[in-house]
């Protein structure tokens, strides 16, 4: 069983954005062990959409095309698939129905080419988009050989997504009779650590064959394994994927952050909420990033408290109770602003656990013995402060970017080794 | 003039990874108004490289590859070129040579695996690749009836840009001596419009025909209409976009945060500048998204103070020093709160102005009379405070980034019409 992908739309030839479906659309396709050996764009001109839905029948199984389904004059994809199946363009009166009460939800005026999203082809399969106005389609394709599929959908990701994720790949696999593959995949994420050094410890895993591959992936200061496993019975993938976790976990024990797709940021608000601890954060180079990234979780306001961007040395004081003999003394940038800036805003903000940074994110500032990249991370909790020194690489959002995470992952590494809140059982009376 | 792009990577088609390539390609040739209407992803696979090949120079003068250069034996993409043109593969002396100094330069060994990315096409023009080790190829076909030409790019983003835009296809209309047509493209950026109210202002020129163009993408709260201008007289196609991008400023007016790419924290950043106000910020329910967005400005240090993030209520009483009973009366999420807390922040920070946000990001937490999405932006500028109402939809993560764009669109239009700080005298002083 194999699948082609063909993405309709001139806004993707002329580079005016980056496609995004394909991936997605890989991926899901993957997840029922279809391989996918051609992705092709084409723009919103039948001729070439028919020549490639012709190419594509021509070599696969099932064919996904997406794009092109829109009310304009433009979108001709059902028009191209009709005129290369043979199949006809039937009105479809639930389509219009749904169009309708989609619109008037939205106080939108429905046009008369609204009809145009209605007629499909003949024998389809349709699928209500709950998130928009096109439907989704699975068109068994009329052939004298063998058994060959067309799925239509929408371009917008956030319509295509659930419809193909969740109504018609489940659907296709009931109605083609088809027995589907399980291929299990599984990210396994650490921070700080380089890509070869992580590769030279799962070498034999990296070079292994299917049924069970391992991957790996560094991107913005993280690495990632993936595990891919597959197999005709899903406990079979399971179990194999499930035995390379352990060797992995056993490898790389609390260097890794998680295994799945939780950014750590979520990771240390689970701790932090199971552990009882609050959190407040001071910055400088980071300018508010990591504040950013921890309120990105929905539900944090449960443990995080605040945070002070301190760009200004006159806020550092101010604001944190450095003080300006100390930033005299050692700098802005230096361990002991660190440590008073982690120990200023836990006091001020009366939080558990004071996080600081302090660095030259660049492109100017730097110097010899203070480069653009040196970061210093201090953490403030129980009674105790640590502080840890980093050299970033890269732009100045990179290396805001990579403070941030490594900022996350030491409070990780300390909120792991640390039992519940001293201050829990006082909070809750 | 056609195109066509050929990925190269079994990563893209088990959709591991974006193909961010695909976009920058299209657009450096859409630079040079070369069209392209095929864009094709194939695997590691030697047989199926050659038959995209094949395809792609049935119907285009030039292909560009990308990917499948790297030093493993998985990287077979100029085996397949040599297969497909019947060009021998030659070993290139000045490419090991630059491995050799490129790998020593970052103290790597070079292993004799490098002796493989040394065999090129033969008749290729290479170009080093200053930032890896794969050198970028510009290779004439051997071809009876008309002149085809194929470029080979290395797969890894940072590696390709440079190669393909600076040199490649500057040296590809030299070599070949055809004669360029000029492509440009010119992005007008607003914020806080929908689509549909800019794009009734500009139908007529929405719905015309090359060579002058116009197109609206809308994304995150932003709306872009973009120019796009075509001749083969580089000042005819610049005339064409200025007469338009005059006739789209007229209607709109300062409703335009720029024209062209700088981000609206640039734009903002200017003005700050040039008029000596400094800023400082007070969020809540943006979490440091704002702040993190201004300084990611290089040189935002100097009129960006600081900034709090006022989770917690009693954070915004004591960092900003609103009243407790303002909160109990009126709620965090109030104008009156919004005021207090833009007053606060710029008191305590000694900025020139002070911006707070306060609202509702969800996806809990919202009420009948304060909805997810209902969010109060307040400016305090020279003894003045406005506060603005705002309901944005979305995610929790599209809600903080329309707050904040909508934020910097406020003090932009408040800039604007601000002379130079009052203060601005005394702080040089």
């Amino acid at each position: 069983m194999n699948a082609e992908i063909i993405n309709v739309g001139t806004e993707l030839l002329v580079g005016s954005i980056v496609n995004t479906n394909a991936r997605f659309i890989a991926e899901a396709l993957a997840d029922y062990a279809i391989d996918t050996y051609h992705q092709v764009t084409v723009g919103d001109n039948p001729k070439r959409i028919a020549l490639a839905l012709q190419a594509a029948f021509d070599r696969a199984d099932l064919v996904v095309v997406t794009g092109g389904l829109g009310p304009t004059e433009d979108d001709i994809t059902l028009n191209a698939v009709s005129f290369f199946s043979g199949l006809h363009l039937l009105y479809h009166k639930p389509t219009a129905a749904h169009i309708r009460s989609y619109l008037k939800s939205r106080s939108l005026t429905p046009s008369t080419s609204i009809n145009r999203q209605c007629m499909l082809p003949k024998g389809a399969i349709v699928f209500e988009n709950a998130l928009g106005t096109a439907p989704g389609l699975l068109v068994p394709m009329p052939s004298d050989k063998t058994k060959q599929w067309l799925i239509v959908l929408p371009g917008p990701p956030r319509e295509l997504e659930p419809l193909l994720r969740d109504k018609i790949l489940p659907e296709f696999f009931r109605v083609s009779g088809l027995s589907r593959e399980y291929f299990i995949r599984r990210s396994i994420r650490m921070i700080g650590l380089s890509e070869p050094v992580v590769a030279s410890k799962v070498k034999k895993y990296l070079e292994a064959e299917p049924p069970l591959t391992l991957g790996i992936y560094t991107r913005f200061g993280e690495v990632e394994l993936k595990i891919m496993a597959k197999s005709p019975v899903r406990e079979n993938a399971v179990a194999m994927a499930d035995k390379l976790e352990a060797i992995i976990r056993k490898k790389f024990g609390s260097a890794i952050y998680t295994v799945g797709n939780d950014p750590i940021a979520a990771v240390i608000g689970n701790l932090l909420r199971e552990k009882k601890w609050t959190l407040a954060v001071a910055e400088s180079c980071t300018g508010g990033l990591l504040t950013s990234q921890l309120t990105d979780i929905p539900g944090s306001s449960e443990y995080f408290v605040g945070g002070v961007v301190a760009y200004d040395n006159r806020v550092k004081i101010s604001a944190l109770g450095v003080k300006p003999a100390l930033i005299e003394q050692r700098g802005a940038v230096s361990p002991e602003v660190a440590e008073a800036m982690a120990e200023g805003i836990r006091a001020r903000f009366h939080s558990d656990i004071g996080i600081a940074i302090t660095g030259i994110a660049g492109p100017d500032g730097g110097s010899k013995q203070k480069p653009v990249g040196l970061v210093y991370i201090a953490l403030s909790i129980n009674k105790k402060t640590f502080v840890e020194k980093n050299l970033f690489f890269g732009r100045r959002t990179d290396i805001k970017h990579r403070a941030a995470l490594k900022a996350m992952d030491i409070l990780r590494l300390h909120l792991l080794a640390s039992g519940p809140s001293p201050k829990s059982d006082k909070k809750t009376a």
